[in-house]
């Protein structure tokens, strides 16, 4: 059996077995190379993610042109822009970047930045 | 002018004001009559809401053909039911509740609970 085809069962099995109950604390891992997106939970129809940012970190701005973006954050400050707009959330503070908008994240602070990520639908590439 | 157009110009008006950047401290609103949702984004394609239970309060099992949803615990403890299983989840935990399967929440603790919900895509009716 080719081993692409192996690791793709694999996944196929984790999948099967995977919980819809989980603890955020689970998905909380940084690298040091650059912001980490930790999964959570993916359907047909959106991605939930924990998005890890080490200080420096930043996700650049970029566009979507059919998926709305949510950004929670749960730890730490980041600078989020959106379209013209550009403000420091913090714990507790919650971003929508809709479809089309240009959005960015950087986390010019001294300590870890964690973000609850939704986007949907899913991109279809 | 007939008052509904009117209305529906105010909120026309309202939705444009309306900013991408919020506190989730402004959308923690209770209820004494029944658990109580507050909108925080509503786009073309999902909700996202806070759910306030006061003690006793719940959301009785039901399911959505057509949509997935996304409970994260902000405070308190919730007894989530999704198919089969039923767990209780405390702040930091987060259930799927995807497209088919019933689910439900009750607040059975003494404290208030508080979640943060996605549900993609937005209903068509």
């Amino acid at each position: 059996m080719p081993s692409s085809l192996w690791y793709y069962r694999k996944r196929e099995v984790t999948g099967v077995a995977m919980s819809n109950f989980k603890k955020l604390a689970d998905a909380r891992q940084f690298s040091a190379e650059k912001m980490k997106k930790n999964g959570l939970f993916e359907t047909d129809r959106f991605f939930c993610d924990t998005y890890c940012f080490e200080p420096g970190q930043e996700q650049s701005a970029h566009t979507h042109a059919g998926q709305d973006k949510v950004y929670y954050v749960l730890e730490g400050k980041g600078l989020f822009t959106v379209g013209d707009e550009q403000r420091e959330l913090g714990a507790g503070e919650i971003v929508l970047a809709p479809a089309g908008q240009n959005h960015g994240v950087a986390n010019r602070s001294q300590q870890r930045l964690v973000t609850l990520v939704f986007v949907t639908p899913k991109p279809q590439h």
